[in-house]
């Protein structure tokens, strides 16, 4: 073991797991002047912003509903064993401080924090907001050696900018991205895509930049085992970053989200995706587009909680244990 | 592009998705004296009445929440690429004349409206209502040539009346088309019937008919590739006619209708057998069942609006592109 | 009766309420270019814009869940006998054309919008959306003298801009239209404040101004009929604008909203104080902050519907009958 | 205490209210062969049934509801003291064998179901099922001295029949009991009425069969004891009826019926009107039109449990005490 | 057809399946003095009570929920064709008077219930309630040779006391019945399990006490056929009891429990797995964790009523045909 | 300004207010062993438990809903303008280590917890759970001058142990206190009951221990202000404690509750009610019986959230300003 006990979620022993004040996974809520806040190694956060959203709203609330549900994640991983508070000095570091009705300075916002972060040689495990707020959070991770991408998601998120406008909305972020060097496409892959579209014009742009796209159906084809090793393979073998939204789930067990498409796979089918990813070399995640509002009885942030510990656990693979 | 785009839906760039007036995919809203009205192909219209169910009622609400999701459906196909509404020049008919306490001045009314469609040279596309909506339907289309038919439901509507009486419900519809020869039973496919029965006189019926029952038990066994086969194998070569009940599919994914039965399949499962149904000469179609009370934050109108989209696009495939 | 029958609702005993598309009140929906909007004399639209909104988001879904609740409103007034759409030419616009993304870019549409009702010599009766876009409408609405207000709502928003920021939110409108004369402030009453505050700095900014504020607990000690009296002393004798938003009403009646303030009027006082206000000269009127992704069984939607027909008939008040 | 310990709901001491099979209040419930049947004085039964619906359905569900939420009624009236189960033999007889597809046959079932309670000589006390459920219950009751009428409701019921056909609805009840000579309208009188309406063709009605109408507006004015005076005034001195339309009280309280109106009573002032109406000489007396599929977390079915178990009361206030 | 007609549930022709008082699979409900309560063979029962919840409670509502439901249930088997009810003479024997605040009267009341039912030689068929009312079912079973057990569950429930007390809780049952000699663990099986733990105090317990335990993703790897026929090999060749709780399976299918697990089976993979079990030996059945407060429009409540009508074919089984 | 900024909420302007880990009105959160929590002047805590419901369960999720609602609160009193965050020293204490089976325990970490609070001269301000949690506060509070009750409930909490049993219920509370001599029954008020009951053996006791209790009815009769003025005649001019159950408020406004009782005061009311009660030199208060499952979209929760506020601003009403 070698994280501080300091850094160990509230057990259920001690206090019930429904109970308490909610932070993620019930670990220690680290002001920014905390005098241990330098010993993180996984600094859990949340983005309470969507304003980039061009459907349906609701995103804001997802980091809260999120903290809520976690509170209900255990010390351990149930099919690895792994137990990631254990490995890893893991923290709540509460919010960013976004402005709901200004882009530009809660954009600005997002990459300040997680510049921190990562001065603080912590790695940023975020919680969005809708998935514009991923753009920010690669602006804060920038280095020489941009990080191979693995999106799990219904939509490709490639789109230009649309509304014939000037404004960034969560259909954009990674084509951003790539224009801004901020990911590597050759070493990035978008898998779970499905639904009606527009047009082609982010296939377009994938192809062009090298992206590599595995659509629902070829999904459904070859299997999980399959895609999840051609992912590793592609962003395998040097840094990379995972962006899930949660709408890459099929809207019977996600409903609450803006952008459903069904069609999607099942939860069983997307944590065992997540297993088998096992061995990324991550800079950082996070978990996207639970939208609190449109959920059904909490259905979606639950398992929502479940795709952010195992996130958590990915982000432990790399580290000795 | 064959299609005018005085026929196109209204675009998601011009006016977001969720705004405007809703009309079915946001296609153009024709009433009966529009100058226009003659160069429809595909009509879309609804049937907004639920007089023939035995079990929970609110069906006839279906019609205005699918309109209401399918505002949400784009303009291309997100495996086989094909547009429909370039393909075939598609509108919204509005609702059928219904009243809400009189059977047969309802079943009259939509046969009517049907037969004005069929005379007008377009092919109906229908959303009620229950499932007794399509016995009409079928009598508006009838020709010399009986469609063949391919029922994706949880229940084969095969029944004799029942309560003892003279009035038609929703589980009779396909035992009185057969009776009156508005189907051809040898070119005709239920898929998915499952759940408890009172007793087997519908499979009796079936059998004696000739009409193909494949229990979802059979469809989990062979697979979806299968059943598809055989499916085009016994209603195509000839006319055929497609009615989706959308408590075909499992109710956590469809809980917004009358009588769920579990086990069934899952949003993904029945996408792929529909676009596996590719081929067929569909002389029209139907989506019935979709009730909004009993809906869970309108997943299933949102499931629905995605079936219709499918219903579209096969209707779509015979047309030459 | 003035009015064409063109531009009456769709009639119950025609097409059950619940059926066809839904435009507002049933009315007849006409596109910009339509032949017969300039006979048009109110003119009913929709802003499905959100974007202003500092707290829970979902107003831009506002406007389609008032046409679909409003198909319920029937020919005549239940108390007064007023059959407003035989009184004056009404109609269902549309919806703005807003960017969901862009607060500026909305902002002027929906001046565009108002302007071109004004100089068809219409009176517009807007559904929104945020609060923001009263803003709009006011500019849209903007001559040489100012309406006197009318503001039933639970807070003043009379707030500087906050966030510390530039951008305009949901609690900046009847400050922007008092700077920026838009409004005669000496001719403004608010009626309903109530809940906790931040500080005075809307009281002090309406006190300044010159617009009278009556708080909650004034109303209730006071009754509606001496505060309706107070309102028609102030904003008649002259153009008036009302403008109401559904947080006025208390949330167990009212939950669809952004921002709830427990401790308000019930459905029957709210809409006896609207009753009460008859005889103001309306040059427009909107019902803003109905967040259907927060109502409860549509009950906010339903109370929505009947307010519009009550600010209908109030703004046929001054039409001769 | 005149009634047999046979009669007496069992007792929350006993076993939990949640618990059990529930029956209304949790009666016994006597099939018709049980031989303690003659000796029931109020007979509790439903009419599952809502095929008379105009708007929203789902009232077929509400006899369930209501022995769902009726297992929390206690023993003993809060204000009065009254213990209706020692009081008087009261019985749940189950549900009448209606059709939901057949109106004919359902009323016939109906009218019989309770002309066996009143040969039995007991009471009807019925749930319904729309209003329509109440045409026949008075049928049943059909002697030579037809009973006044109280009617609660936002709705007079007093329509001819609609949708321009020959087949009854729930908006037609006390127009074709009046016709029929099952009330007399002279000893009958309706309050509550409010929201929109299409005409007045039902006002034109009652006034010239002589039934007095209190509108919500008027029973605001005039207070509640006021209006209860007036109604004990005329339905008393002789046998009367009283129907319980759930939406006479506002759908803040009462959203589970298919056709609210806004600007109601509350609860508390529901409920003090009936304790004013006590010292009537009912013959039978219904509940109506709550709608579960339309609820919000049953707090309809649980307002309904009381205003049914202030009808009992009522029923008892001519027994001896 | 063995059994009686007397206890046939009442058919769906006589009286709707939505009417009625709502008894389980609408039996006879019997009460303890009932004439022919010694003819019963399978005794449904429910055990309304949560008071060994240490998470979300709400079970305690579970036994209505699943009355109302289970009325849905028709007589004959989907797929096998077996009719249970002309089988065994089954009934609803009512719930056990539990203490929703004592456990210790409450466990000894479900013990004597179920003596009762053993001594007049039927075989119990019990709905929970939370997961420790199988501990005084158990109990009640006891006999010289304990049955094997098969578990499904998404929790193996065999943890120490936990809280540091000396109270049960729905985590320990079946360490408890391992301990108290109830259950034989040599011829045990658990099925499910999943998600995140504590630590692995349970599966060192289960591995000592020699019960074999089936994690989710080996199940998911080996097939449902496979692993049914390990549990009929373990549980087979003598007497056995199947206990299921309703969170082995997927929340999005069974949202209404209180410690739900994602990553589990859909509905039809479980129903499946519970054919496939056929040919057991068994001694008793019981459904549990059903909890309606937390429940998304009965779907949970559904699939639990039909969970329950294999587990009663289950019990069929070894009745000659 | 007495308190010290650090005992300020964090700003709206800071952060967004549904931003960030939730505690109590924004307050900050001590563990035990902070270094300034000998400083805090007004302690809010929770206790999270429902182990004396003997009726719907749930109550165990209040103090986290409320937590959650009540970040929406902001620095100053709507009506009277008090500031209390700068009044006194407010903080968030967290919940007591409650154990969910085990009401002993439980029941003593409460009485420790509050003695805690009192030993450190804070004054609790509790959020339960259910009703029984007020006995273990009144005995952590427990001194030679007993104070005075003031109760705004539907129920009056004064039954004898029932179930038979020797287990306390939430029905017991405060005849046990009364019976423990931890309130002065002379000084004491019941305000706000109503519904149906067993029978009249709480009200005995009350008149036989000098309770004073004003019905619903009476209340309605009478008028809030001149309710409110009794009540500060009896539990003025000493320590009195304020125990405010959410039932006192009609379902419509606080549906999430356990034992709702139809017939209640509004929101307006209840708020106006606590207003006037002014004055009172309150030793603690506290807020119970909010049940988030049996909530509708979070209005009960709000409602609570605003009554702790109100209660809150009472506590400050002795402070000197």
């Amino acid at each position: 073991m070698r994280s501080d006990p300091f850094f160990h979620p509230v057990s259920g022993a001690v206090l019930p797991r429904f109970a308490g004040v909610p932070s993620f996974m019930r670990l220690p809520h680290l002001a920014p002047d905390h005098p241990r806040r330098a010993e993180v190694e996984v600094a859990l956060f949340g983005m309470p912003w969507d304003g980039g959203t061009s459907n349906r709203p609701g995103a804001r609330h997802g980091p809260r509903a999120l903290r809520d549900a976690s509170t209900m994640v255990r010390a351990e991983h149930g099919v690895t064993g792994f137990r990631p508070f254990e490995a890893m000095a893991c923290a709540d570091l509460g919010d960013v401080a976004v402005n709901p009705v200004d882009q530009d300075e809660t954009l600005d916002a997002i990459t300040a924090f997680v510049g921190d972060i990562v001065r603080g040689r912590a790695r940023p495990l975020g919680v969005a907001g809708d998935h514009l707020c991923t753009l920010p959070v690669l602006r804060g991770l920038k280095s020489a050696e941009p990080p191979g991408l693995v999106l799990l998601d219904s939509h490709t998120d490639l789109y230009p900018l649309y509304f014939g406008g000037s404004t960034l909305t969560h259909g954009n972020p990674f084509r951003v991205a790539v224009e801004e060097r901020l990911i590597d496409p050759a070493r990035s892959i978008m898998i779970g895509m499905r639904g009606t579209r527009y047009n082609d014009e982010d296939r377009l742009f994938a192809r062009d930049a090298g992206i590599r796209v595995v659509p629902m159906d070829e999904l459904e084809e070859r299997g999980i085992a399959d895609v999840a090793e051609e992912a590793r393979d592609i962003a395998g073998g040097g840094p990379a970053y995972l962006s899930f939204d949660i709408d890459f789930i099929d809207p019977a067990f996600a409903p609450g989200t803006g952008t459903p498409e069904v069609g999607g796979p099942t939860s069983a089918e997307a944590l065992r995706l997540l297993r088998a990813l096992s061995g990324l070399e991550l800079v950082g995640a996070d978990l996207v587009e639970v939208s609190p509002p449109f959920d059904n009885g909490g259905i979606t942030a639950w398992l929502g909680a479940s795709v952010l510990f195992e996130l958590l656990c990915l982000m432990g693979d790399e580290t000795p244990r």
